[in-house]
């Protein structure tokens, strides 16, 4: 594996690539859930790229930007056991100059669930993924993946728009969410949670397997599932239990092959999100 | 040559570029302007594509969108006899969905001059030009180069910064204003203008000229120069006269091969705009 830290750097070593290249795009503080998005990107493809960047302009006033979780030596190895190619860690003086050209959210889907409750969030992200994809694919590979987790669903989907709608040569790849064994979605931010937190913030998967028994059962009516949902959610400070369809537009019924069941909220300190793609 | 009215062909057709590739973006009514940055791509490079598209998102509302000259049979005339290899003609529809991620200008350079007086227009041309450079090269040409005129300067520097921020592979060529033999800059606007208002439009160019004879003369202070120029634009509604540098920053002197001195204005109902790089 080699560690590139510099976009110079980056451009040599991706003019060797003469195959098919994968890309895992991370904020570092790696977990199971980063790990299988680059095992399937090494199964994917000849060539694996990771890039660690806490990016500042996805991060709104207040939140935990200078806190976020730093693991960069383990973050290496974890990298280099599962045959990453190339670890890119850029620094932010590489990546943005002062006065940028800025990308916005589009009107409805960016600025739904997630961005109202982190209004400039998207912005910020699409900005910094649409930087990586360019970098990364710059000396033109013979085929380019991007791998994204599921759990960031609405991301996920804005970020597949950005493709769509700016002719990006890239395939993007949709993961699924890695649990841990009681549930509880893999998230770098579950380490602030103590263990009573961590015990309550069980309910947000125990909220979305109860969605599923009773979509099983062929209730398909949101606002009934919505109730049942909250009922299991009474312990926490829910910010959102939303059913929309892979454009993310707000449902009324379940379309099956086409509903993702989002919720997010706070325990203690920590805001978490969950879904389900059903 | 050969047009192509669909995204799909175009795909086909660039799959089969085995070599370096010029791109010349125009919006239509071609004139001797856009000819002589088809040729100098023709030189330059083993195929040649233009594309004619009337961008509605860069129109402002009261703008002439609708109005906005139309010429398509002389248009591929010219391209053809100019050995283009491709013609692309995309509908509105192709290039655009409903609900979109925008990219906005960066906020000192895209909202002076111009960006001031047409607010929103440079959100849009950069929006379309970034889809535009990303569709003609996404079958990865060996080398790829796109040809913008020095006579829209605020659009070719901000072209320059996003192709730098977004880190898009392409080479942006600037190229030199054409003018008719009296000095009038070539626009597909200048047809709007009647005989009177033609030779009124002349004292852009010659205020141009009389601030290059005062750098000759050595006079390099930014408020002399604009007080000499604005002499000779008496009979047009001026907007601006402004001196910046090639970064759009505004001077104080007169920086030698650092200066543009730039000239917008009215002349009956029709906005003109010229400058010189000195």
């Amino acid at each position: 594996m080699v560690t590139v830290n510099s976009i110079e750097e980056l451009f040599e070593v991706t003019k060797l690539f003469n195959g098919s290249v994968g890309f895992v795009p991370t904020m570092g503080a790696l977990h199971e859930g980063h790990l299988s998005l680059i095992q399937q990107a090494r199964r994917e493809n000849d060539f694996v790229v990771v890039s660690i960047f806490v990016n500042p302009t996805q991060f709104l006033e207040g939140e935990d930007l200078e806190a976020y979780p730093k693991k960069e030596k383990a973050d290496a190895k974890i990298c280099e056991l599962a045959g990453v190619d190339i670890l890119f860690i850029p620094t932010i003086e590489m990546m943005y100059e002062r006065d940028e050209l800025k990308i916005t959210a589009p009107s409805i889907r960016g600025f739904i669930l997630e961005g109202t409750k982190r209004p400039g969030h998207f912005d910020g992200m699409l900005q910094v993924v649409m930087k990586l994809l360019n970098l990364i694919a710059y000396n033109k590979p013979k085929s380019f993946r991007a791998y994204f987790g599921k759990k960031d669903a609405q991301q996920l989907v804005l970020i597949t728009q950005m493709v769509k709608n700016y002719f990006i040569n890239v395939e993007i790849i949709p993961c699924p969410i890695i649990r841990d064994s009681d549930g509880l979605a893999l998230s770098s931010r579950n380490i602030y949670l103590s263990k009573e937190e961590r015990v309550k913030a069980l309910a947000l998967s125990r909220s979305l397997k109860r969605a599923s028994e009773l979509v099983m059962q062929k209730e398909f009516d949101v606002s009934t599932i919505q109730k049942e949902m909250l009922k299991v959610l009474i312990e926490i400070e829910v910010e959102y239990v939303a059913l929309v369809n892979h454009q993310f537009q707000a449902l009324k019924y379940i379309e099956l092959n086409n509903t993702i069941i989002l919720v997010a909220g706070r325990v203690g300190r920590t805001r978490l999100i969950d879904n389900l793609w059903i």
